[in-house]
């Protein structure tokens, strides 16, 4: 209990009293800072000093794969690293990308430089798996680079460990038109066509001969889902338009339209309501159109078709459109999960050490996975047992006590109930179940136990897909693999329920750093852990450093720092290139 | 001979003793400072201060549509420029941009932007134009921006004046298989495609399982054409490969190899003798492979065959190729030429003026055209009798001194003989034709005053298809343009030598001030006017600073330097975007 209210009270006093900024520019940090802990339950770790090294391979480049690659000891394992794109991209930065405050090329770091700076003997092969052979521990690759490779460009690698790092697709949810006509945001080549397309929009509506419902057709831009994403990309437009093209284009600047397109009632709704509002408010005032409550349910070459509850079916005319509603699992994956008996899941399942469920040595982090957390009341009887010392058939204080740090570290859940119910240890949760009594004398049944945990795991809830929990995932598995020999012998984790013994290591736990929302105007919103919100200019400029913090390197640091700089003195390029 | 003797040894004297900088920050510079003529054998300027301005329709957004848009007067005239790319790119640094020395945004300038700093009411449109009707005085133009414009996306423009800009295409020379598998370098996204290449064949030779002769094809770049662009690329790729991906791809840096591949006996043609050979040595040195007195002939997807007239047919392996050969004529020009009667000549051919031949109020000007210089041969019975006033059927010396100085300005070849003869002036040529005689006592026949200037003719030459010469050319006609009505009543031009009265304005005349042609590893060679020489590593810091005053913005100016600046800290970037 001491660890427990130990653990509760400092992390909130940690959210709540230290400044501001400290906690910022650890933002998508992958550092925890604490003993991170894996656990294994088969001894497949190394056999002898001499035996040659396993051989480890990572599908991806993303914030995840790379973050796994800068931490993982490449002199203990043999890494190859295999990726369509031979470069880390800094994604949180794409939709400034889509308007040029930022250049493509100033969020990119080769991949191979990241290794190199590692001086490690990692290797790296420009290619997309597209078919994982758990049985044989194959797997199939082929190469898109030109054609004239000789064959079909595929091949085959071994692996020991495979870490799943591929991300996630955009999701169309099968609405017919979207592959065909919309925009994505999800890789730099899509960030750079959005950008293209925006001078083409203007330039289209610029040629003579057109009528006028036809200039405003072309300049007609829509963002379907308002999520970050794509009112960070409606706000970086909106600025575009304001700040830069509309100099440009005087003859035409007044008929630009913004529209946002939302399912749900809301935009951000993964934010706090304050920020809600104010984002809604602000977009009003800045002329954006924000539709809340309309479902896109077709898109043609120049129609967007939406449903309403109220209105019926509407169709608008729209001269480009950006999809951005939410992300969905790539094929191979999909198949994979087939193979493995996944198939009635919708995206690729592990446990909480981040390993692959029904997989034997396949790992799988960031957004192509997801925690599937062990429920509390799955394991009830068994806790209850391990916790039942005496065999009494009835649990002390104590012996709850005695146990309680390895259940919250093996059933977060825990943890944050605990915490949402402001309940300051054992004794509260004690007193909901029984009443009222003396510490010392209490003793719970299991039936008592049970209601004392019932509403528990109700706190059990799916990881964001954001780069934060992507890196710290990446990092988090790399520490694995680095003292996996070591924990062999030492366990770190907590106690087994169903089993016997320990852990080999703790189980993944996030640490959320707060996000923003960029909302245009040199305008940001902020949330951070403690329901600690910031709104506005200074937040603006919170983002830039934490943002310029947390670049790869050294060289995109200083490039997209000057590109901000850039972007003040001379505004935004307009070229279609 | 007054004037020619003054500015034979003024031009001499400039070229030879004044210090070296002052000449070289204004090559490329389109002012040239004296007075600019301009004629016109009809009447057609404005008719009434009240009539509504007249159409000036531009053609093309490159050097010599810029240049010709930044100094016409946009108040004398309702001005349009048509082009398919809505930026003018400062084509020098194109080299620069395929390696990621300097970014392909850097180079480029929004022509609206250059409208705006005008503060002009111009109009631009962009299309492309695929036919000129110079009987109704219309061209017709499609856009090809994005597909879903109503109709065709065909619209027809009149014009008063057209001047046509459009630049030349790559000329294959109809060599099967180089459209299809070899990059041009003429055009930003053809930089971007050779980037994206080279990157591509590095990742492709990095693969696993392939043989190492599959590596040595794909790492092998082959460069057809050793004129400067050529000659540049195989530079910078050099410098690219040995500062940057040697680091990065330790496994295959071995395995490079760069040819460059000139039909003639040497790269470097135009250039002094002293250039070429040191560039020759440099590139020996630098293991950048020089065959000369090689032809492409074909071209497949994995082999350049050539041809040399001692080893016969020989057929390599290559990865990528860059055809950089010389330049063609576009499709419409050559309609065009039909149409007007110029079908069987190969380039667009315009008067000393710039006006098209056989075609009213049409000019061309830069790459797409040449200037066909009037023969004095042609006209030398006219010249005498023009030069005989008092009908003797004899010259004296005065009376060739009286019309020489016109002579020389309708004539250019004339002064271009007497300096490479290097004579001081018509004394010199006359004691060639008449044996050393006393001055003044000359009397000089037709036949005498015809085997005197016999040989002058030899000195007229096509002027080179750079920026320079578009650049200037722009400039000449604008500043034609914007004193074409003060012109009609004030000529400025020669005598007419056929008919009678003076020309409108003088010729557009040419003034070299030298051409670059960096050879990588921080060293470059200059060749000045004035037979004036430099090669070396100050040669290159003097490219930096000429190529720098040269930007057309201090926008693209400020991130040009900021590029260099980049590349010397942080090397250039190998991402494959």
């Amino acid at each position: 209990m001491r660890f427990a209210a130990f653990f509760l009270d400092g992390a909130s006093r940690a959210f709540n009293h230290r400044p501001t900024f400290s906690k910022l520019v650890v933002v998508l940090a992958a550092s925890s800072g604490g003993l991170v802990a894996y656990a294994d339950s088969k001894s497949d770790a190394e056999s002898s000093q001499n035996a040659p090294k396993k051989k480890v391979v990572v599908l991806g480049t993303g914030w995840a794969g790379t973050t796994f690659l800068k931490n993982i000891d490449s002199s203990l394992y043999d890494v190859q690293i295999i990726s369509p794109r031979n470069y880390f991209a800094f994604t949180p930065l794409l939709p400034s990308v889509t308007c040029g405050t930022v250049e493509p090329r100033s969020i990119v770091e080769p991949i191979r430089r990241v290794v190199n700076k590692k001086g490690a003997d990692i290797k790296f092969w420009e290619a997309e798996c597209f078919k994982i052979d758990p049985t044989n521990k194959k797997i199939h690759c082929h190469s898109d680079i030109g054609t004239n490779l000789d064959g079909t460009g595929e091949f085959v690698v071994d692996y020991d460990y495979l870490v799943i790092a591929v991300g996630a697709r955009s999701n169309t949810f099968n609405t017919p038109g979207v592959e065909e006509h919309c925009h994505f945001l999800k890789e730099i080549e899509d960030a750079q066509k959005i950008r293209r397309s925006v001078m083409d929009c203007f330039e289209r509506a610029s040629l003579p001969y057109l009528s006028e419902e036809e200039q405003k057709r072309n300049l007609h831009f829509v963002v379907v889902g308002g999520g970050p994403t794509g009112v960070e990309f409606a706000a970086e437009l909106h600025d575009f338009v304001s700040e830069d093209l509309s100099k440009l284009y005087p003859a035409i600047r007044d008929l630009v339209k913004i529209s946002v397109i939302e399912a749900g009632g809301h935009i951000l709704t993964m934010f706090d309501k304050r920020i809600t509002k104010f984002a809604e408010e602000k977009f009003q005032r800045d002329g954006i159109e924000v539709k809340t409550g309309y479902k896109v349910v077709k898109v043609s070459d120049s129609l967007i078709t939406m449903q309403n509850a109220s209105a019926g079916e509407v169709s608008v005319p729209y001269g480009m459109a950006v999809w951005s509603t939410g992300i969905g699992t790539r094929p191979f994956i999909l198949n994979f999960m087939k193979q493995i008996g996944q198939g009635n899941r919708r995206v690729l399942a592990t446990d909480e050490w981040l390993r692959v469920r029904e997989c034997e040595d396949v790992y799988a982090i960031g957004d192509c996975a997801t925690i599937t957390q062990r429920k509390v009341m799955e394991d009830i009887s068994a806790i209850f047992k391990v916790a039942d010392k005496d065999n009494s058939g009835t649990l002390t204080v104590k012996e709850i006590q005695d146990i309680l740090e390895d259940i919250c570290i093996r059933y977060p859940q825990v943890e944050l109930y605990l915490k949402s119910k402001q309940m300051r240890g054992i004794a509260d949760l004690i007193k909901d179940a029984k009443g009222d009594i003396q510490k010392e004398s209490i003793e719970l049944n299991i039936e008592e136990f049970k209601k004392a945990l019932a509403n528990v795991d109700s706190q059990v809830k799916n990881l964001p897909a954001t780069a934060q929990v992507a890196a710290q995932q990446g990092n988090y598995l790399a520490r694995c693999f680095n003292k996996m020999k070591y924990s062999d012998e030492n366990p770190e984790g907590p106690l087994r329920i169903r089993e016997s013994g320990r852990h080999r290591f703790r189980p993944f736990r996030y640490k959320h750093f707060g996000q923003f929302a960029p909302l245009g105007g040199e305008q940001a919103a902020a949330q951070l852990p403690g329901d600690w919100i910031s709104i506005g200019h200074s937040t603006q400029w919170l983002w830039y450093s934490v943002y310029a913090s947390k670049q790869v390197s050294w060289r995109t640091r200083a490039l997209v720092v000057s590109d901000w700089m850039r972007r003040f003195i001379f505004g935004r390029d307009s070229s279609c290139i």
